[in-house]
């Protein structure tokens, strides 16, 4: 029986990680769990897997929380509630799946409490990677990818020579936008881009797949998840999003997985890894149905974020921080219409430029450097 | 530095598996090698390579070859010299490459004396998989499979759980006339046959590969080699020729192999195992150049030969050496413009329905039941 410390329980990977404890309830149990404020979606759940502890956002919510739940689950709030959630005792595994910089301090604890962890949160590898993976380096924790193209390239490398690595391949599968021309880019709407056509995820990751900026924060998770140099991390479009990335070899040989679409099937690999079990919600792949899988060269003049987060990486100290800073803020202004498309890349650039690099910054300077940063893209689009 | 035996020295295998040597020669070094009667191809090998042991077929072309070599080299004939070879005291490796059944004695000399095996003679686990399998578990000496497809299984399995797999899938090209319908099929000849569309490969294979029965053979290899049941063994045609097969997981998860088609990665491979080495001779797989991948379900009505071999490997005992030798004798007698091409689906089958099942064969009556079929088919021939 595995024991899982669940952050993030009421988002989309958080939902379907209960999911797959549910078709498991032999393997799994649930000993802790955060979510913000939406009690309305976490309260089943608390009922169903009777964690230990909860955790939400603020003493607000764990008034209103408590008096809907009998005395035997505790109640934590804030950072600090996340923390305990994170590294609760009993836990075995950590599904770090919150949104946004918030996630980093509660990864932190967790390996310094020697947690494993599955990672759905990239701003964590992101903003600072050069932290995370020293310590979990150093004190042999590891790591689990649990988004898609990240849990892909994991499972192409399980059992091979890693020294051979000549190249990792992430496929993109072009985002909701991938048939329009720049010039049709200029003008599409808030709706328009929310609409993917492979996968169903929040708004946020939806918009980051039309610029691509997605596929530029995968590009610096896997320079820092799988210790690569950006050279040798490589992006394809890949329209059917069946191939979920690829790993070559010194002998050309090229290792890769595959699927029919599904957050499923990573984050169960995570809770079973290095096994793997059943997992009746997800269909049988059959290529043969398919019938044919297209490929196409990334083109980065089309979707510059990509060359910007390839920028950001290589340059990195804070630069990766400035990166996913403006983006957040610009996608945030473009949600709320007040900015177009294609102006999130600009804002993006805008920023990018006017940081003066600090390397090797420690937790406060990327959290400074990440509010300047949102500050600074507000102002500009104000 | 890993010492190998080559069995099979002047093939297709044995040449590229020299040629693997030949770039690598701070890896690899040449114990001792086996051929036939190719002496013209085989004399700058021994100039080069300088073998502690050469085997040839028969006295007679020991005897020819000796006036051409110096003392150094120990000359060896017949299927004791083989053997001799094959087991050779310095060899880490036996690479096995030679064609037909004769391929069976050398690999069960080796496993008794303990040399892993790259395997790339089919009829081996074909006709004797049972005693094969059997005694390379029980002295715990490793199989490496050196053809493509089973290549691409091994590598997508490697770091996996076992347990867990659900499926194989080992891909076809469709061969020479997979868009040919079976009324074209009726009138094909033995140069149209010849004319493989990815691969260059022997007559023998060739001719197997465009009735389909390479792949039913492979079926056969991949459930021995594997341990896996024939419900587990599936087959997809893929016309690239770039996903080599692959390998499904009880959660969905699709592993495969792929690259450009080259025997010299699968080849090289079973030489490092489990490590990876450069090798400049292939191309890297640059899958936006290609653009497409195509995959369509296997046609057992245009290509009965894979349900004669499904049929024949579920029933188990002698018939998969009925199988095989029936095949042998209707393809030499194609090739020899004896019979139509749709005639050798033909005897095969008839020599199945002919023949009385005889339960876990030992190596004498596989030799047995080997002889009679093909006496049967050539009877009914003529």
């Amino acid at each position: 029986m595995k024991k899982i410390s669940l952050l993030g329980a009421t988002g989309s990977v958080g939902t379907q990680t209960l999911a797959i404890l549910r078709e498991h309830p032999d393997q799994f149990a649930l000993a802790a769990m955060a979510f913000g404020e939406n009690i309305q979606t976490a309260l089943p759940f608390i009922h169903e897997f009777k964690p230990d502890l909860v955790a939400v956002k603020n003493k607000q919510v764990a008034d209103r929380l408590k008096i809907q739940l009998d005395s035997s689950t505790r109640l934590v709030y804030g950072i600090e509630g996340m923390i305990e959630a994170a590294v609760h005792p009993d836990s075995d595994l950590l599904i770090n799946a919150v949104l946004g910089s918030i996630g980093l301090e509660p990864t932190l604890a967790a390996i310094e409490a020697g947690k494993t962890i599955g990672l759905a949160n990239k701003e964590t590898l992101v903003t600072a990677g050069h932290i995370v993976m020293k310590r979990s380096k150093k004190l042999g924790v590891p790591i689990l990818p649990v988004d898609s193209e990240h849990s892909a390239i994991f499972q192409s490398m399980q059992g091979q020579d890693r020294s051979a690595i000549s190249r990792i391949i992430i496929t993109a599968s072009g985002g909701s936008f991938r048939d329009k021309t720049r010039d049709e880019l200029a003008g599409v709407t808030v709706k328009d881009a929310l609409n993917h056509p492979n996968w169903s995820m929040g708004a946020k990751i939806t918009i980051d797949s039309a610029t691509m900026m997605n596929k530029g924060l995968e590009i610096i998770e896997a320079h820092w998840l799988f210790d690569l140099p950006y050279e040798k991390i490589d992006t394809l479009i890949h329209r059917e999003s069946i191939v979920h990335s690829l790993v070559e070899y010194a002998d050309h040989s090229v290792i890769a997985q595959l699927g029919c679409p599904s957050m499923l099937v990573p984050i169960q690999y995570a809770l079973t890894y290095p096994s793997r079990l059943t997992l009746k919600q997800t269909k049988t792949l059959n290529l043969s149905e398919i019938g044919s899988l297209h490929f196409q060269k990334m083109d980065t003049h089309r979707f510059p974020c990509v060359s910007l987060a390839y920028h950001a990486g290589k340059t990195g100290g804070s630069m990766p921080t400035v990166l996913n800073a403006a983006n957040e803020a610009a996608v945030q202004a473009f949600l709320a219409g007040k900015i177009a498309f294609l102006d999130i890349e600009r804002y993006v650039e805008r920023a990018l430029t006017n940081h003066h690099v600090i390397k090797d910054p420690d937790l406060k300077t990327i959290e400074a450097v990440d509010k300047e940063t949102r500050a600074f893209v507000k102002e500009q689009i104000n």
